[in-house]
């Protein structure tokens, strides 16, 4: 999840005073409420050293009545607590009905720091995941609300805070030699906590990935979290409450821009390639693609390449010049259109495992499994317990893949609003491309901003590290074609090396 | 699961010429429903070579109508079928709406076959126990009903099947070479079998252990088990299948004694020990049950022993014996009662995990965490998913726990009813026990039947490798006494081996 992350996101000042108090009223009446009705909440924090976690948990907890919540800093575990299975200091800290318990660090410590420096390895790695979504299925099956916040910050950044910290006399022995050490192993967190993000997201125990290089952003960005799962938790009924874990929906809140900015609209759509410089390239990687789908072959590896985009983005095309070189008896393109009376009497992934790759085999999906949590999720298809519970199942199923040996890569063809309406109205004036554009394109494009949000969820929960998405800019279609190809050749290469 | 197992169950033919047409009709019945409603079905079958696994699914499918169903056969994997991740090919064969798929061998080849010859080893072991309960998972919540026999057999039946197969030339081919060679790994398949019934058996898709030396018990007791998971299911409403997925009830079905009958009445009562033998023993037992607390104290081992038993079963006698002898410093016994508001106010398992012994140290729980699946369930203190989710979450946190390195013994402390009248009787003329006969002992006696059910079907399904239960026969107080502290000599001995 953490490639996708744009860390520059912040807030202005007057946007943050216009909103943050608001915000913070509707955290105090969830409280309240959340008190009457007797729901325990847990509320995680984990991120980066100097990412700000102190600084945060602070401002959450500034409109809480200080009667009804806990903050519990979970250290490095004492000899004492070690005499323990790891779940034990957790389990016994878990709040009371109405309650807040508010974690400083939590139970993910095997599969983050010990992970790292060795003590949790080979088969404890996966018993550790096991154990730590078992907890947390087992506290929403009974009712309780949690919410995970992980504070990011790039190496970079890091570094900066640090150097403040040690200037300062009075605030140098905050960072230890401990922490200049971990900030060495940037890259190795980075991957752990990339691994961890993926591995533990879920319906019942979502992550929200925090960018807090802006502490009003940041700040903005947890209190609106916040609100979403308690008043989706309140939404539902008191009765079997583990059975409603993530239905109820969420009224409107009024929030800065910057907040509601999707991170597709920060994506550099002016990217372009000259005419002669494409031509040139083009030949050039569509031979090295071939090459490679011969080298797969032989070495038995199945690959799969997911296309998804929105309307007029340019699919096909993209997808034409990835195949056009190659040889026919070792790819397959698989288009994906709503389902069929047999393929909707099973359940909604069947279609896609009936369309699996072989080993050595190349399947390009022109568009797949992403319809749930998409189409089906906007044109309300399916429920929200369902496309909630899609994201895991996603993941569950690509892991499974991946672990096999496939190489998986999803492209999300982008482009913007403006070139979509151009694209639309130049193919109604096109007569030999006129069938390509019908009224349903036009009802699509009036529910940009809904798909937009899907789009941005779907991207962000399902980027994992085994199969990550790839942002193709493609208001130039020639700069989007190269990119495709680049990305197919690295991530085989990669795999091959 | 198969330590609890009697295979000389039984039914006679006549019981069986009583019963088998009418459990034939009712399934056939459920069949005609389960294609009205659209709801597809899995039946799974796991077990034994030679336990009839053949037979048993003929049997079942007889009184079916042949259009609704399809019939299976998952040999060893195919180099075309290896070419794709495991689940691949179950993916594919998982039924449309209405139908069903019946499974002879599974996918669970990873974690049997495979991880007895060693093909599947450490932490792929844990990948592949992940990857099938997301499968499972993931078509229980998309409304498929799964239900899954495993047919169980001895190693002396197995070898006298193989024997007589062998001395029919028509037959002889049946028994290959693999097959002898895996009747002498019996004892390495039964492990695996065992830690495989323990880590996916769930609310969703629970197993069912089929004791088949008697063919007409088992044919019978698949056609029950098959009935009451449909009748569950059709109970519930369409909508969200998933998240009813184990709710609504099966009622009373005319059954063979045999077959309604509980492993605890097949334990032998009469044991029992003269008053001078026991105290010959009974100290020496418990100079080295003190001898053993020194030693897990040293090697820093903690032990937890579980008192689940009928009431004046003698728990407490029995937990005294234990105790008497022990260093006070290093034992506690925790008495559970019903919990109280402060515990009430908690997820139930809050206040066991409160009471874990550190490691070197004793707990007793004098009753425990498994009144959520006794007299919660029988009394109607939590709701039916409740306490079928329970299983797994006891499991789960057992395992947890001994995953750490804890001893884990759990006593079930048996007499039957008519020496629990007598006991009544005699505690009501004896003042000085007056007062530990109430009125809720004689309600609780008054549901006799649906506490043995409950009890039942706890053993059956937490009894694991890794926290098994001992039935501690305890007509005679004396025999039982003894009994609990060999097994728990016993047990200390083997972990500090």
């Amino acid at each position: 999840m953490l490639e996708q992350i744009d860390l520059t996101r912040k807030v202005s000042k007057e946007d943050f005073k216009a909103t943050h108090v608001e915000l913070e009223r509707r955290l105090a009446a969830l409280q309240r409420e959340s008190k009457e009705r007797g729901i325990p909440v847990i509320i995680a924090f984990e991120g980066w050293n100097a990412a700000g976690k102190g600084t945060l948990i602070n401002r959450l907890i500034m409109p809480l009545d200080p009667r009804g919540f806990t903050v519990e800093s979970f250290r490095p575990p004492t000899e004492e607590e070690q005499r323990f299975p790891f779940l034990w200091r957790f389990w016994v800290n878990t709040p009371a009905n109405g309650r807040w318990t508010i974690c400083d660090r939590t139970w993910y410590r095997p599969v983050l720091q010990d992970r790292v420096t060795g003590l949790t390895r080979g088969r404890d790695i996966e018993r550790a995941f096991r154990d730590i979504n078992a907890f947390e299925r087992q506290l929403a099956d009974g009712g309780t609300v949690i919410v995970k916040f992980f504070l990011h910050i790039s190496m970079k950044e890091q570094k900066k805070r640090f150097d403040q910290l040690r200037k300062n006399p009075a605030t140098a022995w905050r960072v230890t030699k401990h922490d200049l050490k971990r900030h060495k192993q940037y890259d190795d967190y980075f991957s752990a906590y990339d691994e961890m993000l993926a591995r533990t997201d879920s319906e019942f125990a979502p992550w929200t990935v925090v960018e807090s290089h802006d502490e009003r952003f940041a700040i903005l960005k947890i209190l609106d979290a916040m609100i979403s799962a308690l008043e989706r938790r309140l939404a539902a009924p008191d009765s079997n409450p583990g059975e409603n874990r993530s239905i109820g929906s969420t009224p409107e809140r009024d929030l800065p821009g910057e907040l509601k900015e999707s991170i597709l609209d920060r994506i550099d759509l002016s990217q372009h390639v000259e005419p002669d410089d494409y031509k040139q390239q083009l030949g050039k990687k569509q031979d090295r693609v071939r090459e490679l789908e011969y080298e797969i072959y032989q070495e038995r590896i199945p690959v799969i390449i997911v296309y998804e985009g929105w309307d007029a983005a340019g699919k096909g095309g993209n997808i034409r010049r990835i195949t056009q070189n190659l040889d026919p008896r070792g790819y397959e393109v698989v288009p994906i259109a709503a389902p069929n009376d047999i393929e909707k009497a099973h359940h909604y992934l069947w279609r896609f495992w009936m369309q699996l790759p072989k080993s050595g085999h190349i399947t390009i999906f022109d568009r797949s499994w992403y319809g749930r949590v998409m189409v089906e999720r906007v044109e309300g298809f399916c429920s929200e317990t369902e496309w909630r519970r899609a994201y895991r199942e996603i993941n569950e199923m690509e892991e499974h893949i991946t672990d096999f040996g496939t190489v998986m890569l999803k492209f999300w063809i982008h482009i913007d609003r403006e070139e979509q309406l151009r694209r639309f109205e130049s193919r109604k004036e096109m007569p030999h491309k006129q069938w390509k554009i019908t009224e349903e394109d036009w009802r699509n494009r009036e529910k940009w901003d809904a798909h937009r949000e899907a789009v941005e969820e779907m991207i962000y929960r399902t980027s994992t590290p085994y199969a990550p998405w790839t942002i193709i800019e493609s208001n130039s279609k020639r700069f989007a074609r190269l990119k495709a190809l680049d990305t197919v050749i690295e991530a085989i290469e990669h795999r091959l090396a």
